[in-house]
């Protein structure tokens, strides 16, 4: 049992715990690759919950799916002055091809702007064309060089990667603002993450954007992790692709582009946010399981009674949407599934024992407060439904709590620095809006200015770093 | 117009007409890198038609899908000799990740046996964790040397690789078939191309495996094309990675294992089997809009009405769960929207004018067959469900019946060429399973071996290369 069970606490050596919780409950693996995970099964069924639901979501609101070459060569990543000082040092080459040399080397896209935008150039040619909005599945490749975190920091990873055109920066707008809302609700309400949403600024906007919006939130060690980006590209990349249209008036315009993601990195967010002691806790709308069932046979007393009730309850519960297993293997015991199941994170646990059988009711755990109720046969499909969505709500409002409560507001650069160091979390701030105050405080603290709100909060101190006067408040923190 | 439709005939210049209809239906389109497409909207939308037809019945029968690396240490690729030998000459190799040379050059996967077994080793201990049964969508890289051919022959495509280990060879040889018969389902019953099902010749088994089943479809310039593979694996790669577990007779055995695929040449496949000289014809289940609806305004005499009973239907087809696309663009003609959706392959277009509203009746015209009725408005959605039926089925039984005029049977060697030359196609033929008669034949033909068929069937003649005593009936063909 200690073999299969979590040996370390969250919160006394949180990366040991988050590491032993994503091995043990077997979301994922190392790969015999350097830099390189295996998505197990578990965690490929969370991505394909978020799959489902952002491709609900965005071709809802007009977006169609396509698949462009992994191969990007050097000179179109090296269009964009910025984008390719951003990306080119992480990049993998592909330098041989079958048995030749290549003329010119490949990168595997670490992202595909410019793969992508050299055919929107052949794609557009007048306002009936736009807006063209797409969006792609796929692996990406960036040879990350320090310590491999899974799910978090990889040398390959999964996501969906939107490329938008529009006529005007004000469709483009739009745009950035409808993704950013389709990722918000998408960390709120499926997997359970409150986050804190808003512009980055111009040092830690997306190299090529006109700017970039983002999705930030708290992890229990007191970091914060970008889950999700939203980018107006501008006319950057339409001026050095050259991708044009003629307008309505009848001239020739270079279109607006936005380019937007999230990736396999939310696992494990949820797995960050959510787990405990005992190992993961998942919220059961992106759960590849909602409910284990776990026959509890007693000196095999009615052993067929109780297989009976719980093949019953598996079809009931099946029959009304939920995604359930029963867990009748006889090699292993009861307490056996128990540990299993909840290192695994499976949002209810129905026991089906002999005091069941002669009570007509089931036995149900919740892994979110491991409480155990007993509950009448007739009401089981009605009493699973309601306490998946209390686990689902239980976990937000936990999360948003820890959240609100790591938000600390300082007017002191003293104060600043106390607060990073002792607790953490985001810290609110007024902010001259000086690159060198920000630069000063990322280069002595290693806290970044993570997101300016979208509405604008008063101001209550001067600058945090340099005391001159303060034209924004901002939400600082250290970051994954 | 003429930019818009297809300016060659496909019974006259095949691979031209092919060409065409995929750039001009947009289902693809050449990427600006040698060997690559971009699989544009409505190909990705017919492979994720693919995808959920296959995640249903690879999950209803106990798979679960991963994600693994895309990179394969050359060292693993060796490990298996006939399958290194089989792959390498083909692999995209990275050598550079960031600024530094890599120690061992990586492959791109060519196919993830090595990769993934190298932790089957790891995860199976015990007869408990077996069956292992795993699928991933994902994709492949083969740097193919010859001319490029979309979505037959490219250096990158997608796929799904299942692999599966088992305790026995009864239940990998089961698995082979249970897979087998899903691949013959969804081409059949929903991509309407009839396939003959059977095993490889040792020659063409695929490099590694004790043997290779196969579907393959006859395409119409008489070349085949195989559609999908499920493979025995043996213990081959076992053996070579170490893949052993204790069994409940408590010792070690070898595990026995299967793999097998299906990539997007199968909408290569469609197009190829159902277009005809106006463009693309896809099979209902798997169009990405299965109606269009067409209003068509006549001199703006009563626009409002038209458009409005448009939107009826739209709404009303939606509801039955019809895939349907109102095309009301001003600024195209009707003329024009008939043509660009011929062209897409769009099944049914419904037409709207003042000739139906008077007679409150839509107008529908088959894409298949071409054929134009009045359905009285009320009929509406139990008439294009029904018409959906008629036009997958008729699809099918046309290629059905051009496959069965496209078996002959031959008894000499002479026959054989003349037909190869004259008609193309399947020949069955009796072959003596000797490999210097296969050997010799595609040598001086070009034609393999196919299939041999499960079921074996009565000899006709001798050997239909040496002339000497045949033991089995075998289909041969000219292949992509």
């Amino acid at each position: 049992m200690s073999e299969l069970g979590i040996t370390v606490k969250k919160s006394k050596q949180f990366s040991e715990w988050y590491t032993q919780v994503i091995l043990k409950s077997e979301l994922a693996d190392y790969a015999p690759i350097k830099g390189c995970i295996v998505f197990r099964a578990d965690s490929y069924a969370i991505w394909e919950k978020i799959q489902d639901f952002l491709n609900k979501k965005i071709k809802e609101t007009g977006h169609r799916n396509v698949y462009f070459p992994i191969f990007v060569p050097e000179s179109f990543l090296k269009k964009e002055a910025e984008h390719f000082e951003g990306f080119v040092p992480e990049c993998a080459w592909v330098t041989i091809g079958g048995s030749s040399e290549l003329e010119e080397r490949l990168a595997l896209r670490p992202t595909s702007e410019t793969i992508m935008y050299s055919m929107f150039k052949k794609w557009i040619r007048g306002w009936r064309d736009l807006p063209l909005k797409l969006n792609q599945w796929c692996n990406i490749v960036r040879w990350e060089t320090k310590a491999t975190k899974p799910f978090l920091r990889t040398r390959e990873f999964l996501w969906q990667e939107g490329h938008t055109a529009h006529a005007t920066k004000e469709e483009a707008d739009e745009e950035v603002m409808v993704i950013l809302n389709i990722y918000k609700d998408l960390a709120e309400n499926q997997l359970a993450i409150p986050v804190l949403v808003g512009r980055k600024t111009e040092s830690e906007k997306f190299a090529g954007a006109l700017y970039t919006d983002a999705l930030e939130a708290l992890m229990p060690d007191g970091k914060v992790l970008q889950l999700g980006t939203s980018h107006n590209l501008g006319q950057n990349f339409s001026k050095v692709f050259g991708i044009t249209f003629i307008g309505e008036d009848e001239e020739e315009h270079h279109v607006w582009q936005t380019s937007w993601g999230v990736t396999t990195r939310l696992i494990g967010a949820a797995v960050m946010v959510h787990g405990d002691d005992r190992g993961l806790v998942l919220p059961p709308r992106v759960a590849p399981h909602q409910v284990v069932i776990v026959p509890i046979p007693y000196k095999h007393v009615e052993d067929e009674t109780i297989m009976e009730k719980a093949r019953g309850a598996l079809a009931k519960l099946q029959d009304n949407g939920i995604s359930t297993i029963l867990d009748d293997r006889k090699e292993y015991t009861p307490g056996w599934k128990f540990n299993h199941w909840e290192v695994k994170g499976v949002p209810l646990r129905i026991e089906i024992g002999p005091k069941d059988l002669k009570n007509k009711q089931v036995t149900i755990a919740r892994r979110d407060t491991l409480e155990r109720t007993a509950v009448k046969e007739g009401e089981l499909a009605k009493s699973i439904t309601q306490m998946l969505e209390d686990i689902q709500d239980n976990l937000f409002n936990r999360a948003k709590k820890v959240l609100d409560e790591n938000i600390t507001e300082v007017k002191s650069y003293d104060e600043f620095r106390k607060v990073l160091g002792e607790k953490g979390g985001f810290i609110k701030a007024c902010w001259c809006s000086q690159p060198r105050c920000e630069e000063k405080i990322k280069e002595e603290t290693g806290a970044t200015i993570r997101i300016i709100p979208f509405e604008k909060e008063k101001i209550f101190s001067n600058c945090v770093c340099c005391g001159e006067e303060a034209d924004k408040v901002v939400y600082f923190a250290r970051a994954y």
